[in-house]
């Protein structure tokens, strides 16, 4: 069986594991006041192009997000995100359990535009309702989209003027700026936003998420939070690790665009064959629609996930590609798609 | 600089490396459900004797504290708690942020007796105050002191009788087993506690914590909470490849054990100078009483932890060891007070 | 100036007046533990016909919502409530401010069906997601609509299906119970929901909300929650006094049905004058679909909501009456409407 | 039987009754923005003599406590209390259940004093433990007692000093500030405390709290609070309108005084007996000490509290005296102590 399920199916890349090795035995500072923590934070302020920011490392997505939004808001504020946001949909009420609100807007494409901001801060017009208070965004989208930058820009003027504040969900944002449809760097990020993370899981470390926090407002006290919901890792070396490794150069960028091309290998030959997609994407995760009796044989050799029913004969998949993904094991799927599908 | 200041300054062993280093291609389940933890598990319920037990893999010690602690009880019941224990000092109020209150219990010595229990439980009569329900300790304790047998069972008698749980923080949990004054066993836990944690940060890992569910009542929904609080790693294999690493063969415990030896070289050549301790342990923390001018030697050399002032010329430090811990430098150590000490 | 703004306008019925000032010298328990609730729990038993029934009295809606919400579910479990449901919309957070998320669902005339309830259940699989473990209804809804006897019947054969409480909020369930198109009785509630509460502030009442409890597994420690929430009041007998006087004989359900007797005038009277309505209703809320031009002539004797924008030329308002409303001025108004609108 | 178990045991004083049913038709804004909450905040701030604060109206003393905390204190943020601090102890972990620790402080006088807040600020050194920010004072206090105004001003500075603010729980204000040992005055509050509330449940109302917000930082958005808590009453101008009769004269000080005669009426007879108490206070409460064979006497006639066993021969009992109490039973109260006496 060969897995296109996720893309934190696999360890780490190979430097990331090697910098683990050699470092094992060195002591160091413990909860991200190492210096590798500090070498990995000034190499990201680089990338990013702006050295006012602070830095944290924590584990996860799923934990950054609560810990951050937990720390941004006051009790009554609440965030607004697309109805296939990751905070909306797949925390388990993770932002819920630390008080706050999340207001849904209905997407197709899984990315906010102003007019579903402005829409939200209308109807929410005095303290019998909740303060919208944050916008929360994911790039790449949790079904693949991107923002450009003119519409980052215009979701982040239309928060401005709003006070909202702006957080954008790096989970996959490798995959989104090594997009062939890209046109937004890393360095844009703290101009666009007031905070971001970027994603080190599904980025070819073992685990680990880089929270930048940009506006001023939103830094202080920030490491209390993080020991306060259990995210602050005693050996947090660890993280600091392994990201300087992915950032002291573009390896982290190298990455997420091998996974973007093994997808566009992906869509391109499941497209030959005539199959739809549900969405057109250019990031590391296509959902084609395929025919129930395909879906059996593919069944046999290869892992992924079912995302929805399209219809009584075929159903949406969700096909993820990562770093560690094999060129073979692509080719060989639309070999074997091809072969299936005489 | 060599450090004495905690149990996590290092990496993890090598045959922990090693294994995270030789299954790093291979493709898992995500979030805890993959071979690797189903094998931990699998051993770890060999060591406890105990199969009905309900256990997962977690990434640190707070955010297992809170995690289990917000799904054991409901809103309005409390944990009792001695008052150097680390969900009541050193979490950032990580169990109140989830809700709960947590009473504090003046002891000296860092452990709970029956009658610190009976009389909380006395004070709390009705519904003007908060429910007592939980009973935490931890084993080794905070300042290095170990429960006998006799105590925990007296203990979970007591607690019983009032209808608490007792859980038990194990974050050195290896260090209180091997202790040479220990008379308790892992596969005691189960009949003793309701809930307890085997501590890898402070054991030999790089980092996690295995929560073992004992009482029936507590084990439902638990992935849930693990979800709700950021806790659930992504690429869960990690810690079912250290933990069944860990747990496959006494490697464990013969690390915990090496941790117990270093302090007790180093306890038995700092007493042998004339030097007082703050509380007598028999685990890898030891608490000795040092002249200022004598530390200011020290710190030259050496790192560790200024517990508390002691009088205007002395402080207590705290030195602790670990897994890691090298013989020769705690020989060194204590080489190093002799000659200061004249 | 006369307001059909909203029912609790005015103070309380002259016979929960007189009661207070006839009892104000008494000594009694605080806390709810008096005679009176006492009294007014008795005689709330008998109108529901279960003796077996938990009663308490709270301050308010929102406060009683939050109260129950937050002592029936686990923090992993979450509340489905239609989109103009009040948890949802008017609460200000209240329930996520407790960890809870409430799920949406868009319906048009304020009442959840089953296939609603049945859509939550399917697509909230796993531990990512919240659980979801209680339906939220109103009966008189928000928008004045009310639920017949074989809705509720299904709705809580689909609740228990899916092991789901259902859980009816009753602020106006005096405006539904005698409404002319209602065939409810409140000693159906027992039966059909887990817990509902009596709306008393909108129902003649100074203020005050009866919840009851009627599902064994949801009572205990409640009053461990109506501390905890700030909603226990110290002089409770104020909530009993006004509980007995309305509900030992039928004073509640005569000035309900007077609310919605002055609703049927209005609601008749706005028809014959050719004016359209955004929904049917038959209880004491009604909305209907006015042109601007009149609007301004409305506004300068009477008091009232508007709804939403209907279209460029008209708008929807809400009227509502209450207890208090008197005929003359509802005639007034509708003489006024049809001279305005030659 | 003759109650002098707590201060609200009867209704409210007859000019607000009087007041009530005078305002009963009329028909005001809900939630607190009707004339009456505007007439009572104008006189308060004339009493308070200053212009620029922000005030509120709540139902109940835990109410506005945990509205309050919630409101301006970030998650990370802890109160610190007295051990008989109401916050800390009674109020089933109301605090807690925002997210806030309540840290802990021994005292025998129910007063905090500025060594006690450096001591709670030197031991919160960093990230790993919560942040003190507020200090929770009550005047008078839960055992009686009450701060003079050096006190008072030096526990402001100390606070200003460390960065917290200064909260009084106003719930016995009353009792404090007509106190024959007392020389604060209401108008010194808004210098002396960032916030304070003004009991009217143990002052003379059916029910209701004024919180008086004089720190400009802790204005913003209350109104979103209060609703989310469950704290602003529909029929909000039921608690203007006690809070405007209070206040537009001197009635709320003379109902005060009143109770601390009876008080102090109380005291000298017990005295005289040559009974002992356990602490002096001055206010409306006091704690004599009592033989059990007394006690069981006194059952028969009289309600009251039993504070703590004092030895196996005695108890510390608690009476308290309110706006209601008549003379004459005080002095029958002491004329059957003498006769039992003997």
């Amino acid at each position: 069986m060969y897995s296109f399920k996720n893309d934190y199916s696999e360890g780490a890349h190979e430097r990331i594991i090697k910098a683990i090795v050699e470092t094992n035995y060195e002591q160091t500072e413990g909860y991200g006041l190492d210096i590798y923590c500090d070498k990995a934070r000034s190499v990201l302020k680089k990338k990013i192009n702006y050295d006012k920011a602070d830095i944290h490392f924590l584990v996860g997505g799923t934990q950054t997000n609560l810990t951050a939004i937990s720390a941004f808001l006051r009790p009554h504020e609440a965030v607004i995100a697309a109805n296939s946001g990751h905070v909306l949909v797949h925390e388990t009420g993770a932002i819920e359990a630390t008080g706050h609100k999340v207001i849904s807007v209905v997407v197709n494409d899984g990315k906010l535009k102003p007019c579903h901001i402005q829409s939200v801060v209308d109807e929410h017009t005095d303290e019998h309702m909740v303060k919208p208070r944050m916008v929360y965004i994911s790039d790449s989208t949790e079904i693949g989209s991107i923002y450009t930058k003119s519409e980052l820009i215009a979701l982040k003027e239309e928060c401005k003027k709003n006070h909202l504040y702006l957080y954008l969900d790096g989970a996959r944002i490798g995959a989104a700026l090594t997009s062939e449809e890209n046109d937004l760097k890393l360095s844009d990020m703290p101009q666009l936003t007031d905070a971001f993370y970027i994603g080190g899981t599904k980025g070819g470390a073992l685990m680990g998420e880089a929270i930048v926090i940009c506006n001023e407002k939103l830094k202080s006290d920030f490491r209390f939070f993080i020991k306060q919901k259990g995210a602050m890792l005693a050996k947090g070396r660890l993280l600091g690790i392994q990201f300087y490794e992915l950032f002291k150069d573009d390896l982290y960028f190298d990455l997420a665009n091998h996974a973007n091309n093994m997808a566009a290998i992906l869509k391109k030959g499941i497209k030959e064959l005539g199959y739809d997609f549900m969405i057109e994407t250019s990031t590391n995760q296509i959902f084609p629609i395929l025919p129930n009796e395909i879906l059996e044989k593919i069944n046999l050799k290869y892992e992924y996930s079912v995302w929805q029913k399209w219809d009584d004969r075929s159903k949406v998949i969700r096909l993820v590609t990562s770093w560690a993904t094999l060129e073979e094991k692509v080719r060989e799927f639309i070999d074997d798609l091809k072969s299936w599908s005489l």
